[in-house]
Formats: C-alpha cells, sequence, structure tokens
C-alpha cells in the first residue's frame, strides 16, 4: 500500500544522522512530512512512498543542518570594518559604524543578509543577538532561517535608545511579539548583554523575569581575560559567579565565548545544565585566546560552535569554525584528542541541546524537525571519501552546500534562495551602506 | 588606432594587482598577449583594443594566481585516511597505503586530481614534492597547472625502489625530461626529503649537483621539534646548520614548514636568501606548533604560504591557509600585528619570489605571465566590501573561484575545468582507491 509524504529524498550517497550512535548510512533514504522527518530507511525499502516532491542524492551527503550558537548577523553589514586593529580600536570603529546606520530597518536588512549567507553555507539555525531584534528576526524569517533572538539588556540606553524600563516591558510581551512574526519554532531567550555591561541588580531582575517566561538565557562570559579581570575588580567574583549569584543559571544559559572559563567556573556552568557557544574563529582573530573545547565538554558543559559577529570575524562559516576547532585541539592537546565525531556533534545535535532546541532539531531522527542540508560530493576536493566525519570538518565548504531545508520547507535550491532576490538584497546593502563613506 | 590583444579581462569591479606598492584599482580593465599581462588600465582607457576573447569581470575581482609553495598533491587519494591519530601513527598509515597503490600510474592520477583541486580554488601554481615527479608532473600538465617538482631524494630507496645513483642520474637529466613534457615554465628543483632522511654526505652531492644544473632545492626542515632533537642527537648541527654546511644554501632553498627554527638557524636562511613554506593548517592539525610567520619575514626570510598534502590537511585550500596565518599571527602576537598585505603577498608575490619566480609570476604588473584568477563578488557573504584585502583573506574562499588562467591559458572557465572531463576523473580515482579496501 502507498504512503503519502511531502518530500522523499532518495539514494543518498551518505546520510549522517548524528543520532545518538552517530550513525552515518550509505544509500538510505529520507521523507519529510508535516515539516518532519517521517521516514529514514534503506532506499530499496521507502520504493512504496509517494511524494510531492523527490531530490535525488546519489551524489550528495545529507547531514543536519549546522546550528551557529553566538552571531550577531546584522553586523554582516560591517564586514570588514575594522581590520589590523586591537580590541579596542576594533570597538571604536565598530561603534561609530553602528551609531550611523544600525536604526531598526537596518538591522533588518542587515539580518536579511547574514540570513542568507547562513543559509547559503549550510547553516539553518544561528542563536542571534543584536539590537531591535523584532526588526532582525522580521529579516531572518523572512529569508527562511530559524532565527533565536530576544531582547537585549544593557545598563546604558544603546543605539536602540532603550532605557531600562523600556527593556523590561519588551521582554514581557516577547513571546507574542515573536509568535505574531512567525516563522520555525524557536525557544523564548532573553539576552542580558554581559556581566560588565549589566549590574547584577539589572542581572537579576532579568533572572527573575526569565521565570515568568520561562526564558533562556545568552550572555557574553569570560571572552577575554581583561573582561575577567575587570568583573573581579568589581565584583570580587568571576563572571560566572555573578552568573551564578544573580539567579541567571536557575534557567537555561548559554555563554557566548566562555574563553577564560576557570576549573571552578565550569563546574558551575556544568552544574546549572548551561552551555557555551565555542567562536574559534572569532577568539584567536581578536586576540581573545583559546577555549578550552575538551575540558568544557569533559566538565559536562554542553558545548555549541558559534562564528560570531561578521565584524569580528568576517563571516557566517561553520564550516571553517568546524575545521578551526578541531586544529586546536590538536594543537592545544595532540592529533589523537581530535574527536571528529565530538566536532559534528557541536556543530549539530549538541550546538542544538546547547541553544535548547535539542528535542527538536540536530539530527536526522525520525520525528525530529526537518532541518537538513545537501552537499555535492561530486568533486575534487571531495574525492576520494576515506572518511566521512573528515570530510565534514576538514574538506567540505559552505561552496559545497547546494540545497537546505528548514522544518521541511525548501528555502534553498541549487544554491539559490526560494525566498528573496539575492542580487535584489546585495544592491539594498550597497545602497544603504554608503552612508558610511564619511566616517571611513 | 586599434591594437589586437588575446583576452580582454574588462571592467573588474575590483584589480588587486600585488605589485610594489600593493595597489588595487576599481574598474579596471586588463589585457592578456602571447601569455603575458600587455595592458593594465582603466576600462575607459583601453577601449581601443580589439581582443580575440573578453570576460567581463564587472562582478569580479581579479588577483594574482595563488601559489601553494609547499603541498604533495597526489596525496590527494588519501584524504582523510589518516585521522586522529598522532603523527606516528599517521605516519604508518600513510606509508602502508602508499606501498600498496602508489606507483606512476597512481601517482600521475592523484597528481590529476591534486591539480584540478588546486586550480579550482584559485590556485595556480604548486611547489610539489612526491614519488615520481615524471609521472606527477605528466598529471598536472595535462590539468593545466604550473607545477614545480623536481627528483626527489633519499638514502634509503623509496617506495619507487630507486637505489641512490638512480636518483642521481635521474637529476642529471632532470630538465631534459620537463621540457620534453612541456607545460608551463618552471625553474629546476632538486628534493632531498629532509636532514633526517638524507646524510650529510648524500646532500652534499645533491648540492654540488646543483651547481652543475642552476637547481633550486626544497626540503622539511624543523617541522617539528622531534626532528630537530633527532638531528641535533647524530649531528650536533640544526637542520638548518646541516643545510648550511653540505652546501645546500649555497641554491635557492625553500624550506617545507620550518615551524621550529631557532633565531640563529633564521639569519643563516635569510643570509642565503632562503625561503620558508608556511603552512599551518597542517602544523596545527599535525600538532607539529606554529610557525613564526612575521619573525620569518623580520629576519630578511621569503615566506610563502602552503597547504602541505591532503593526507595531513585534508584539502588544497589557500584561502583556508590565508585565514589560518593571519588568526595566528593575531593569536601569537596581538591583532594589530596582522598585516593583511603581507597575507596575501605570501600566497601571491612574495610566494612566487619563495619559489624562484618573482621575475614572472605573483602579481598582475606588464610583462609578467598572466597567471590569475577571477573572483565572483555578487554573493550575500562577499557583500559588502569594505576592505578588499579582508575579503581575501577573511572571508572568500575557493567557491567563490569561477575563472583561471595560467600563462594566460583559460583553464578554469566557469567552475569547470577546460583540459579534462571532471567526472571522468572521479571515476578513475574510486575505481583505483578500491584496492585500498583491503588495508582499511
Amino acid at each position: 500500500m502507498s504512503e503519502h509524504v511531502d518530500l522523499l529524498i532518495k539514494h543518498a550517497k551518505f546520510l549522517v544522522t548524528v543520532n545518538g550512535d552517530n550513525e552515518i548510512f550509505e544509500n538510505y533514504s529520507l521523507a519529510i512530512t508535516d515539516g518532519k522527518i517521517s521516514h529514514i530507511a534503506a532506499s530499496s525499502e521507502l520504493a512504496h512512498l509517494e511524494a510531492t516532491q523527490t531530490f535525488d542524492a546519489t551524489n550528495h551527503l545529507i547531514s543536519p543542518g549546522l546550528i551557529n550558537s553566538h552571531t550577531h548577523l546584522a553586523m554582516s553589514l560591517l564586514r570588514g570594518w575594522a581590520e589590523g586593529v586591537n580590541l579596542q580600536g576594533f570597538l571604536e570603529r565598530v561603534w561609530a559604524a553602528e551609531g550611523a546606520i544600525m536604526d531598526e530597518a537596518t538591522c533588518q536588512l542587515g539580518t536579511e543578509l547574514g540570513a542568507l549567507e547562513a543559509l547559503l553555507s549550510g547553516t539553518t539555525t544561528t542563536l542571534d543577538m543584536y539590537l531591535n531584534p523584532e526588526a532582525t528576526h522580521k529579516g531572518a524569517v523572512r529569508v527562511g532561517l530559524r532565527h533565536i533572538c530576544g531582547p537585549i539588556f544593557f545598563d546604558f540606553p544603546g543605539l536602540d535608545g532603550l532605557e531600562w524600563q523600556q527593556r523590561i516591558e519588551r521582554a514581557q510581551v516577547w513571546s507574542d511579539v515573536m509568535a505574531a512574526i512567525g516563522g520555525p519554532y524557536i525557544p523564548t531567550y532573553f539576552m542580558p548583554h554581559s556581566t560588565y555591561t549589566d549590574s547584577p541588580e539589572h542581572l537579576h531582575e532579568v533572572a527573575t523575569l526569565a521565570a515568568t517566561f520561562n526564558a533562556n538565557i545568552h550572555l557574553h562570559v569570560s571572552e577575554t581575560q581583561a573582561e575577567n579581570d575587570d568583573v573581579q575588580s568589581r565584583y570580587n567574583k568571576t563572571p560566572t559567579e555573578v552568573c551564578r549569584d544573580t539567579g541567571l543559571l536557575d534557567h537555561h544559559t548559554i555563554y557566548g565565548h566562555g574563553v577564560h572559563l576557570s576549573d571552578s567556573d565550569m563546574q558551575i556552568l556544568a552544574h546549572s545544565g548551561g552551555a557555551v557557544a565555542h567562536c574559534p574563529g572569532s577568539n584567536l582573530k581578536l586576540g581573545s585566546g583559546i577555549a578550552q573545547f575538551k575540558k568544557m565538554i569533559a566538565s559536562g558543559i554542553k558545548v555549541g560552535l558559534g562564528t560570531d559577529g561578521c565584524s569580528s570575524s568576517n563571516d557566517l562559516d561553520m564550516f571553517s569554525v568546524m575545521r578551526t576547532a578541531a586544529h586546536l585541539v590538536a594543537y592545544t592537546g595532540t592529533p589523537s584528542d581530535v574527536d571528529l565525531t565530538q566536532i559534528i556533534r557541536a556543530a549539530t545535535a549538541d550546538g542544538a541541546v546547547a541553544v535548547g532546541l535539542g528535542d527538536r532539531i540536530g539530527s536526522l531522527e525520525i520525528g525530529k524537525e526537518a532541518d537538513l542540508i545537501a552537499i555535492n560530493l561530486a568533486q575534487p576536493h571531495l574525492t576520494p571519501v576515506h572518511n566521512v566525519e573528515a570530510l565534514l570538518v576538514f574538506t567540505a565548504g559552505r561552496g559545497d552546500v547546494t540545497d537546505v531545508w528548514v522544518a521541511g520547507k525548501q528555502v534553498i535550491q541549487n544554491k539559490t534562495s526560494t525566498q528573496i532576490d539575492t542580487q535584489d538584497l546585495i544592491t539594498r546593502v550597497n545602497t544603504r551602506i554608503q552612508v558610511l563613506d564619511e566616517i571611513k
């Protein structure tokens, strides 16, 4: 008897499931029904399916979409804006540009750009911290990305000009704001910027609010040694101790960076069930250091991977991040410390847990939402395939991703957006940034 | 009056010359006549040219082809073959596979694969050390690469089974062998493997032969601390002192790696006019360490960039190498130490000097051979362009290269080889490597 599915991805040369056993299948097929994965089996076993659409994956590797667990998508507009400067010079350059252009409409525009770059490069979910999150969310959803964002909190009015109480009021209606915009499912997040830009009193207020709205927390923690020193001198506590003592860690919390966590900090974070978004490229480029990827995992912390924003790391290429993360494990330990499965999981299934979506995405398993990507293997640099995991971590790149689905919807088809006109977007971006000529 | 040229690349959005002043032009055109660059000027000034072919570069960045100054192309067949092992385990895995397949025909096949990968990813010249160099050269020339190779020397018969005297005899006729095969111009090279696999007496013999044939030298030097320790214990000298005392440094010599050169070693190498091929990705992955890129340059050493072979670094992506090299400058020093011009020069003009071709390639200047690449800028991840050099080092990737010319001949057109059938090559590779199934 026939059975109907929406999409049948058939004859995948490799199907990288990232399931609990990290199974990799050859010549498997996968079906999607109502946005979810409904079938995974050897191709011969799914011959009975009647599909509205089929995708021939004979020359393709199919894997879960990559999860970028820390970024600032709208800053794609400032790619290459602040180069060859130290952190202070970097911040001054970036703040000047943000002050000049980052109104609501431009935040939306920059996020459209970043969201499209993310999808084209095989990333289906981003945890995105930026000003005007309602506008950024509209931009990302328009392009088809699973875009986790949330209200941002600083002690001072930021570029968005909001006073503290306005930020709190925004957070109180946040779930409704997100629901009104629509798009793929995301958890509720509140995003205080950091323990050095938010007072302990304010962080406590956010933590209290998070309890009411069952919100997750995302903030920058221990990105640099200077940050640690600053917070220590102010409060006689590490940033993680501030997070704990203000109640943030009573909720699911994911740190951006976590480069300079002490052993004790790791224990505290792990005990709370917390997570870190490891951003090795940004951390190298800005001279912040190398986070202890394996030690964090060994401590029980959920570790995802991230690019950071494009003004610091220049692009949103999660393949490059996987490669860098693996290289740094070898460099800081020994080559035999590199566990390719662990790197891939950090970019997919473990990354999903880190951002609070472990039950819905991150692996190819029946019942999960269908966030997945197709990689064209019929290319010299992906030939031969002696090791599928090494191919994903060390050799495949964003240029090899041909097709992308988010919650079962095909948002990239043969390297082209099905949602927006790419050339029009590029034109709008180039027009908008002309205002920066004056401060170049 | 009209003037005839073979190819007019017109209206380049950016023309990255890497000339002595590192000029970057906007809306410039470039013409090629008889394999060389004959004109470079603002587009409006070249309207009088009559061109056999034109390439509209309105949406493109044109730059010199990248120069991979240390690789082992045939090892592309062993991509991903030895993962998660330390150096000794790596060597054992690789040697077993090489013993099983690396005959002359397979060396040619593997080099075809590597040469095509290199060209597709924007690399126009490689300095390639591998067994059966006559066979590898045939493969690379067939695909259209500027492929520098040379006879290889070990004390012991290697996989090619040659005794020492046979290696010497091969070297004596090397120029004729290369001339008979044809292809783009390359200098004569002799390639002793290293100071730990070639005795000082043998290295001296190679150096003497190099004097007769005006040959350059390429060998592995100070890749790991263990190598340094080994050579020191045998000869009470550093590898560089062995190179000096055997006469190798009397000729233009380029080291592969040079990770563990002492200050004194750097002085010796610089004094001889020597060069280093910096392979940051391979060195990280194999836990060899981080070469002192800026210090080597400050010492007067010519520094190029390289990928190393695909069994250690998994691909031949020189964009990834540029990015990694820059990140490591920031990491080992400070972010403001990163000189983007210096990184780009290492991959192009300075790399050309490092491999002994500084007078012919590496920059876009009138009179130079036309080795150049086109990068498609009309993509989200390359938008906007605030800094052209940052775009090349941190954002552009192999997937953005559309067209490639070597000595004026278009070898890649719209991401496709004009020289060989890519799918046929992939099929031949996948058929050949089946013999490895037995030792998997």
